[in-house]
């Protein structure tokens, strides 16, 4: 039984969460998930440090970063100190940002929803199937985006 | 018995921590709050680290960064620094920073005042309530301003 | 026998690891290599860490970061924890990224091929012969474009 | 008795050891003064480690970043280091950094000096006095400019 | 016998490990220099990570960054993690960097031929002579270019 831990905050406009969730299960079975929310995105990096601690295997971390130049950096930081949790606890956390500048509101809705669904399937292959995503390299994939593919 | 840990600066010009325990007396009891004062934002951080280590139990960052770009490069600075810390003590760092040139003169210091008493509930909240934040989870929370709701 | 590990992407649009692969074979022998493939750019510092972690004497990490400024911000936190990795672990980490934007389409295969390979070439000599390197320092050598050569 | 250090750099245009150091001393005593000169504030980081590994109790850095933006980013990258050996050795470093393009020749010299003494006082009150500077917070404090105060 | 450490580059367009070591050997002798060549300046903390565990007693790193802003944001990785080297160590790394549009081509040759020079007299005063330092503090002091002196 692996557990998969993701933390959200009370900022993002969009309940990812929920959409992540519905897509592991999806997938199949053998993990449990366990939550971690807090305030804004600069709080997610300890959200995920605790969750490892707590037994995760793997961690999604979802934001929302707002459209001004202070939510750009704050995101920015926000990013630095989950690279640095991640490798000093040597478990994968998967970043599922989603900006609130690339897209109008209901666009914008569509791609949260997205984004964390295709997310949630990085974090299954990782966690149960990595032989996947090596079959996949190279081949220009997005998340909450349609792929670009491989250039030609 | 909890302890909460509060820095603040001789460079802010607006005294967050008087609000900050103002809204955490009326949020309930339970705690004992420490506080540590050092001269700008970019000393904040040791005093946080202080503060961990002298029992807090979460410590919040009272700053107000000037309206210059070296003003925003030392927020910057010391904003990762801040990640830092909490990183490394496994422990909640709230992270209250409010621009200079956020708003003007009368409103900044209102903007100040309830951000001081919004991030004091998330302190509150993170400490002794954690199941709250997660109802709030995707809800387009904000700090100081008015909340903008989820994505409709 | 040493081992070479290669993180790769399923975000890049082409397969450098084959060129990366098929030019260390032209060097010569000595050497194994382990594969691991993770999602995109962000995810690297910690698939070199699991290689070097599994044997890994030096790693490659290919990347192609796309054109927004956004993918230019996660490039440089992917660089910046890769040369964390790299100074934890003592081990030489080759970074070898290919921005979509350094060229039209046709030309960026070629580029990203011929990088990969002259960068396979320096992983070779870091390993087997870094005297090779000691004769073209300062030689105004380049990976992917044709060398500079020294000033004049 | 109390050891302060100080790491100043070859680089800077004004000596602003000379400012601390006669502030210091208009301060009162029950302290010790250890200085390290390194060429340019890239090298105060270490400095400061060094200083504290070498008894002090807390330590001023003093430097003059240049007009250039290379210069800038110097200063950003030592400031940056500064932080780290702070939160590393639990020692507060008062960095006293001015920038040769914030005032004009004549008016730099003052500045600097200013700077230096005011962070002086600083050093002593954290030292000796923490709680001075608790009766200063939130009161729009500067450091080598007239204080701005509080928000009226 | 001190060891002094030098880590180069072949992606450098002058040899500046010829300059530096003809520089050290006018200004005495009691030290053996160690040299490691890498790719490009990324991979210099790396080698002045290992020239350290090689029994440097203080180490110079020779880059010299390309005129693209790719390159600035390259230099800025390599600086900030050999600053993190040399407080991981507590060894004076001496960075040298000439970059490529600092200045034309012939004066080029010129300016990275002194800064590597000058640079080698602050490695021997920081290694057998730090009064020399000391005494000139507060100098404004330049390496590669002429010195600008004190404020008037």
């Amino acid at each position: 039984m692996k557990k998969i831990g993701i933390a959200d905050t009370t900022f993002a406009r969009f309940d990812m969460f929920k959409s992540a969730v519905d897509e592991l299960h999806k997938m199949g079975t053998g993990f449990e998930i366990e939550r971690y929310t807090v305030p804004g995105i600069k709080d997610l990096p300890i959200a995920c440090q605790r969750l490892i601690e707590s037994g995760a295997d793997i961690v999604m971390a979802l934001g929302m970063p707002g459209p001004e130049p202070i939510d750009k950096q704050c995101a920015d930081q926000a990013s630095k100190a989950l690279l640095y949790v991640e490798l000093k606890k040597n478990t994968h956390i998967i970043e599922v940002f989603v900006h609130e500048d690339e897209a109008e509101k209901e666009e914008l809705k569509g791609l949260a929803d997205m984004r964390a669904r295709e997310h949630a399937v990085n974090v299954y292959d990782l966690l149960f199937r990595p032989e996947r995503l090596e079959e996949k390299a190279g081949q220009g994939k997005r998340e909450g985006y349609p792929d670009v593919g491989p250039l030609r």
